[in-house]
């Protein structure tokens, strides 16, 4: 079995860690509530008043995040009921129902902003990742993330990522070695590079190096990466550079990539495009909360 | 003088509070670093290696979280000094330098994404802001942000508002009143949850409600808003507002804005323009960090 | 409808942020049970026992903070049954039973003080507030509290003030501008401060400037600020400021008031009084714990 | 040398845990800035504007708090001078300078309301506590405090109870045994309460027992206490209690003390007297921050 | 009845501070988790997969920590159902089951690291323990720990003293005076310094106080020290130091302790014999969760 | 080259992140301090006492935590000096300086036991993890440690392994799989273990898998994990495993590993040993803190 092509398939989609989730919900909420809480729904509002409302698509998107739209909803009131129609990684259609919520209307109304900027923000990039993997669907490459994530909230953009079909590069800067051209430099070249990412990164972590030219992709292979960056390279290099590396590392292509340019960087071989766009600028998905009769 | 004119005045851009600037860098380091930190840079680069970088504008934009950035290499390394070059709020040209780093290369690097991360996506924001301003340049009106903002960045993103020259908003569910549909059914009709807001909210709050029609309008303004929403109305209804409303009240348009339609709006005579897209869907600004001779 | 006359009406009493109340406990029990826990109650009482009590007032006064005090009793033992007698705002007499609490007698034991010591001095804050609001009975003024609050219970006292029929000025300095004597110095003026204030504030905040004289007051009525502190006036020049305003900013005194004076200053027409002394200096209102027979 | 003439003197003044100082201050400034600080000051005042300001006491009282309140100030802005004039535990007159600072005026003004409000609070206990003090002076007896405390201020508000001349009592339930009457009931008998207490409670924990009879004093004396808690008993009572008690253990008077009844019951003999209002019903000392010209 | 020979029964062993059971428990978890959680698991075990297992003894030991261990299962999934069949402090043979688990298999797997870390220490701690107190049994003398523990984990460790039969000396510096010979030298003497000691300590406060030579205990006993530590003598001196006492004091033996040692420590007749290994030296008590068939 | 001689070398020590550093030791001062702090310091030591000491070893062994020892100084009094004389990693021999530490004598006393927790545990592991690297000196395998960490110090017990000359394994569950037999079995079998577990952890992340028999070696080579743990084999069956895998992958020998039995395991050939004991049963290396005359 080639291990280049079961990257190919799909990241599992298993529950965030409570307590991440937890923590960033308290978070938010407390960012929106203040000393005083949410005024308005507390003057306007009878205490006993109950609703059912319904988080509904307005445009075409990929759904993520309703783990944190339902503690959300929890925080402020642990009787709220939470039902989901649409799971996480669904394509919805405009007015398509994503999920259903009953209790105090109080609680509908002070949640309801928090609930939707979570979900809003990972649904827009869950959405956006969909486009690439789109574009590049029957070429073998696949689509990867990058740390150019909102601080604070990179486990749920990755999770987001997972969402819409891509792929969760390293998390940080602790769990992979990721060489770049400073690095290089410092270390006394590339090969010394290596040689000191692996006696330091340990034997359970992999190892990356950036490169920039074919020459120095020729250079570095003999040393054993398990990935080269190939950074900003033209359709003509990135063909070079996969004829060259006979499967000996996997190759990731970065630089220049949009959705126009994507799929002509997929056919040239390489293994996986990592796309900084996806967490960094995903416009939201347009989502909004409707309230029922109750 | 008008109260209505002074509003369109610039808002001061004055520092962050200490305590939210330093939490946000450290929550978003630890998230960055992990257990391990830096595995790449502690294996390939000297300790006592010594570097000087400059952050760098790629793209034309609005500077915005230098401040942040600051805080982050600091937090690596106390001894690092960061110059600034640009302050908060100037336009940079791409290849414009906005800072000046210098001190041990380790701390340089592994701050580097943390702190472009934070700038990348608070100048993202006054970037898009300024559009929007000079969008309506010479209208009386001013642009406003949103609560659609990221969960957990809501200081930063509404400062990088302020940097782009738009206006703040209420900044959460707590200090100001804004009565919606919802509130409205649930009080009874617009007249009592207008009193119901002031007897709540007390005598330092400002009270907002949304009108989806001149006819609600009409109702409401005898009972004395500070401002009402106007919400998704035509270019006619709008002036037909202006007209009503004879400056009892702030008029707030929101609703299909773009930079297309909005300064067509802005010319309806509304004071204020309220934006989501502010915060909820820039782009980041490409920044990045030359490291320099040493 | 006058939007004076309006805030003389009772805040509502919705509860307070679930996060706030949670954080402040689980603070005040580790204060108090540090790393070896009720080494007294953990030695005397089976871990079976179990037992009734009441909290009971032993004074007559206004009782507040009940939701900290069942909060405390489950943070122990989550299955401690609290149910409340009077509601936090209802006036108590001697003897007057406030709460039944059921469970486990080592948890009732172990919660008793921190529920106390949180009921104990909101219940004061609320009866000091409730004295000052009876003694202007029948006067169009109303009583709000100050920043003079405890630190780290803002949140709660602001409350007690409410329970007590107070009103909240602001939260805190971000909610509201009160522009005191330093910042008209420094500003180069009361005009240059209010206009300042005017456009850093935003359009949903509220401005307010202090005057120590009635010229001060003529001087600053034209910029239009919605409150005027007139500070440490005379009685008649209290009146004389009622007469000039006539409206045209709500007026608050403050300085030099105490349950004697109180009345006088709200007989000049003033619209409100600040009284620091509600969450600053109110003795506790004496309540106690009493175990029934199990 | 006998154990119950020591402490009679003075407890040490030394600084408070620098970890427990940081959080608090905070916590507060927190609490008074929220998402956008000090809109007031950073509106008026030019950034770049100095100050010189003193604090000042308004009212006689000891001072406590100092440095509580030079950790705002730093916290705010870290380049503010703070001298202290006063030190905690002095005796100030009306007028007399307490501290003075020196800084950018914004971080002076932004700060003032945290620091004041630990200090008055703080200079409330101590200058309270003295009067307790002074009342017994020349009685073999001293004055504690008790868990009567604001919750989450204990470290600060026993620090203040110090530097008014006044001992601590334990800390918490966590350090030292105090068996009252429920845990007598539940452990079947004040003997069997002080036996399980002892052993629980380990060798270096004192153990402290309350009576409300002669009757009961005399049972338990036998059991060894270290102290014996005389809950609401008559001056002839307590008079009893001294001379029965003879010295085995440390007799505490509490209950119905006030200002009035404080020295007649010191002079019946008993060790300490324990007085909660020292912490719950203290009221504020009436401290002030006057601007110098710069 | 004397006090020290009360000292000798065993202390109860009451559950540990739920607040600080869920905050270590979050706090590890997080730790084992990042940002992406148990990848392994998710993985290969499907979501609706259930499974019963044990946790059982792979060792002789006793048994501490699984209120720790119950805690970690529950905050991955709170319907995880966990049975103690052995209580804390009971002494476990190989095989013996100690705990029965049930619920979803992913929780199970992704929490059964944390729970052993946990509960593997802890019953460390209290097995060592057992083995010094067995090879005293019968000599008047308890076996007591010391701050030597784990940073972050004392109220853990402490528990698990218990739980093995030895008893806890000071939590920390806070709630016992212990004078050393740094503090004699910096105090002008033995005699100062518990004078000091005491003074500041307060009424509720034991005072210890260490002498390294029979000479030093003679002269510190006429000042009343509650306890004297005993550094390093021999067994001579021990029993002189004994017969000098005559009661007046407990008498504390450190220094050269093991389990050879022991024995002939205690039976010089000294009240308690202190042991940093207890904590500090530890091995772990081999501990594993064994899988049913679901 | 060959990227398995590579991990023979040894890792970089770098220090530990700040973040954690001052969060571990500022939970370990709290703990210690609680809310009165250090009593007896306080009460005998004058507060301009001066004081210069010496962290010493008593036993020889490695140094490590030197980091975390300055950061306790330095946490109770910015202006301690602290010099370190021996490098973490170094050999100590007894009676050898470690570091020399000069400041007020208060600061020295109060965070002494901190500091030397901190590093006595560290040393401990290092030490430990000396003896295990030197009895296999020669051979071509490495030593690595496990997940059996003490709960909250993971980062530091795993930079203790590094000072000792070990290797770490994965930081945690998230950045990297090992596939144990309950996963085997509730994936259907190794082979879809592996499958399962390449798509989910993503091309980032290495692949380890648990193996009881060389048939489920064979099993599982062609499916290319990068590291096969060979769990309780007898020499002769690791012997096997050596030759059959090729270098297709890692082996890693785990279980009956102890000073007596590892350098026979790693004569079989294996690349590496993993012992749980290095962090869960290190014993303290014995380090004291001497005063010298100030």
């Amino acid at each position: 079995m080639s291990s280049k092509t079961s990257h190919r398939s799909k990241m599992v989609l298993s529950p965030l860690p409570r307590g991440l989730v937890d923590k960033a919900v308290e978070a938010a909420l407390a960012e929106d509530l203040g000393l005083a809480g949410d005024i308005t729904t507390d003057a306007c509002v009878p205490a006993d008043a109950r609703a059912v409302a319904v988080v509904a698509a307005r445009r075409p998107g990929v759904i993520s995040g309703l783990q944190l739209a339902e503690a959300a909803f929890k925080a402020i009131d642990a009787s709220v009921e939470f039902e989901t129609v649409l799971k996480d990684g669904a394509q919805a259609a405009p007015g398509d129902e994503v999920a259903r919520i009953s209790g105090k209307a109080r609680a509908l109304l002070t949640a309801e902003r928090v609930a939707l900027n979570f979900m809003g923000r990972m649904s827009g990039i869950a959405t956006l990742t969909r486009s690439y993997v789109e574009a590049i669907t029957g070429t073998g490459a696949f689509i990867a993330d990058t740390r150019k994530t909102t601080p604070g909230l990179r486990a749920f953009e990755k999770y987001a990522v997972r969402c819409g079909g891509g792929h969760n590069h390293r998390t940080g800067l602790f769990d992979a070695i990721l060489i770049k051209d400073n690095h290089i430099v410092a270390a006394g070249g590339a090969a010394q590079a290596i040689k000191a990412a692996r006696a330091h990164g340990g034997h359970m972590v992999k190892i990356e190096i950036e490169v920039d030219t074919l020459d120095q992709l020729r250079a570095v292979l003999p040393f054993g990466p398990d990935v080269v960056l190939l950074d900003n390279m033209s359709l003509d290099e990135l063909r070079e550079a996969v004829s060259l590396a006979k499967g000996q590392a996997l190759l990731e292509a970065s630089g220049g990539v949009n959705l126009e340019t994507v799929r002509g960087i997929a056919e040239t071989g390489v293994d996986l495009i990592s796309v900084g766009a996806l967490t960094h600028s995903a416009p939201v998905l347009d989502l909004g909360l409707d309230f029922k009769s109750a």
